[in-house]
């Protein structure tokens, strides 16, 4: 039936067009989508009579004429998103647009392999309180995964201590969702794509800085792949090859031995003459905090890292050629320090004519760019779908229990801490 | 005209595949294309009727049965290629399959811009003994460049000494061909996939290391473009932050300042305590031939060069997560002392798990290799076009004036030195 293909281009055009940009008149859904006037009024008639759109206001413009402000139904579906990067794994239930409604947040043991059931225990969490007429519009399920994943869905991920465990078997056994996996650097880029710095930009980069570093690159609209999925490997790029700083990877002057947090907090106590378990627990916000408060070996230890991601960038720049730079991870609670030093050695580092045009930026999605990443895939990637797409217009048909009145959306987790 | 349509798809398919392939039996070609055996039998007879294909011997296979070999007629047609980089420009006649039968090529004084007549003369050259017959079987003209094409077709180029030079416009003008242009990091890198050893990969680096260097990319099947058709800029990385060698872009520690001929010529005389001006004309080739007979200081100056490539290349393997790298320039005539070198480095220093499976090999290309590439580019974009399509096909037509039994062609211009 070609009609009805036709309308399911229309749909996800609409749809993921209102996804991006959340309010938008009939007028701008036009202009946007490339569609005529005619398939887009069937289609808004028909997301609005299943409860996906609504009408949210109106628009003075010009002539004093008045436009209706078309948004998406925020509590018309709900999505679990799932970050297995970092030294936590973090849990979230997320609205129709990717909004966090709920976290849950799992420490890892240090060099203890995660016990699965901790990560079925969070899923679980975070979905427990819903009500049932909620809990039955859970559309889909998104997971941000490091390390690699082979073809059989077997996860070796150093952090979590695992060598080619089933990952992907032991989710679609235990939970109902469609299931919809995606590299933590692809999350990253993919969530500034649909939420953040990179919304307009085809050629992307961001840069992670935490436990690890590592790159997440746009290429042409989509995230590079490269032959095995394992591109954006920058963390032990040789950046200084004089420096003796020792890294996990068993080499010397790696980025990462240099820059990444851990390695912050090492060289702070390093110079500072004290132990390395002493104080226990200082963490790298410290160190931008003793920065602040002019401490000049906190100043000379991130002016050198600065220096080092700066150095970094720049070649990530030069090799290719992005039009957005996005800076993440721990560094985002030091824009005020780090981003002047970054900035500087880009500017430094780089050939003017590379340089051209290249914004860069803080990213604005903080911890949670990765669950907004998996919860934006397991949209995008229902749309694809012709029949998971019929599951979400149908999702929120009033008599499938859609409140639109109905309290502000009760969460059910425990919020994790503001880092 | 649907029919139409099809035969255009089934001609564009079987001449592709031919053209990379070279010799093809029917049932390789049915394999390869995956088309239908009437399809096949149907252009076939059409492309042979059209002295497009010639039968050029019989194969046995097992069993006994003998099959049918074909082969494009390498004169159905010939390209013109210009290179525009490095310190010469060149020029070739090529056959229908991209051999080149005639080169000419023309030295660019040093920091004088090129007189556009030269330009026009080299063309001119490689055609001009052509017979009349075959003349009229030129089909297009494929151009590689440096630097940066605007969207006027204005050239930017610093060996050129141009800013904004009217190229199309002049090539537009001056001949008659169909004219195709690519940036020369691209040439590189699709004369590889298409004439090479990046042949059946999707994922490829090609370094170029001879005046400046630089890295052409190929990601999933295609040229990496960036914002700015400007990515590839691995000659200004600070790979050495802590050297002093000063490069042409007013920085130290640059790439191209330790590992670029005239910086390899450079650091010899320097270390040898002579003028740089004395023995005048000094090449980087004496310099390998001087290693390949122990001298000191021509070892230790490659050494040096061959570890900041490898180091390079590391960086770029890491970051974009290849197949293949393939080594191209002025290094393919020193394989047996650089490669070693740059392959122990690059083990060196990359992540065991990024290396996994990356193949390293030299460019069995040599200097042709843009030539071949802006050739190959042409007989490409032709099919890709209907009416175009039609004139390759329509070209090699026996009333057209073929005739297969001439002699070998006759090359008009001179050929250039082997370096």
């Amino acid at each position: 039936m070609p009609s009805v293909k036709i309308a399911d281009q229309w749909l996800r055009t609409i749809l993921s067009e209102l996804y991006g940009r959340r309010n938008l008149t009939r007028s701008e859904i036009l202009e946007a989508t490339g569609l005529n006037a005619a398939s887009v009024s069937h289609t808004l008639r028909y997301v609005l009579n299943r409860g996906l759109l609504l009408k949210v206001g109106e628009m003075k413009v010009r002539g004093g004429r008045r436009r209706e402000v078309f948004s998406l139904n925020t509590e018309a579906g709900y999505f679990i998103a799932v970050d297995l990067e970092g030294d936590h794994i973090r849990f979230a239930l997320t609205n129709f647009l990717g909004d966090v409604r709920c976290r849950w947040e799992e420490p890892l043991g240090f060099r203890q392999p995660l016990d699965p059931r901790k990560l079925i225990d969070g899923i679980g969490r975070v979905v427990r309180d819903l009500e049932n007429s909620r809990r039955s519009r859970v559309l889909a399920m998104g997971v941000s995964y490091p390390g690699l994943l082979d073809s059989e869905g077997r996860l070796t991920a150093v952090n979590l201590g695992w060598t080619r465990f089933p990952l992907v078997n032991l989710l679609k056994e235990t939970f109902p969702w469609p299931l919809f996996l995606e590299h933590d650097k692809h999350s990253c880029v993919l969530a500034e794509c649909w939420h953040g710095a990179a919304q307009n930009y085809r050629n992307a980069l961001f840069l992670i800085a935490e436990g690890g570093i590592g790159l997440g690159i746009l290429v042409d609209g989509k995230p590079l792949e490269g032959a095995r999925e394992f591109p954006g490997e920058i963390g032990h790029w040789k950046i200084s090859p004089e420096a003796t700083d020792l890294c996990n990877c068993g080499q010397e002057g790696c980025l990462e031995a240099i820059a990444s947090s851990p390695n912050i907090v090492r060289q702070y106590l390093e110079r500072s003459g004290r132990p390395r378990s002493e104080p226990a627990g200082l963490r790298v916000t410290d160190i931008f905090e003793k920065a602040r408060q002019q401490d000049p070996i906190a100043r000379a230890v991130l002016e050198r890292a600065g220096r080092m991601l700066g150095l970094a960038l720049s070649h990530a720049i030069g090799v290719l050629n992005p039009e957005i730079v996005i800076l993440g991870g721990d560094i985002i609670s030091a824009e005020d320090i780090l981003l002047p030093v970054i900035r500087d050695e880009i500017e430094r580092r780089t050939l003017p004519l590379s340089l051209e045009g290249v914004k860069i930026t803080v990213s604005q999605l903080g911890l949670d760019v990765r669950l907004k990443g998996a919860a934006s895939l397991a949209f995008r990637e229902m749309l694809e779908d012709p029949k998971l797409l019929r599951k979400v217009c149908a999702s929120a048909l009033p008599d499938a229990g859609v409140d639109r009145d109905a309290a502000p959306f009760s969460t059910g987790g425990v919020p994790i801490s503001d880092r």
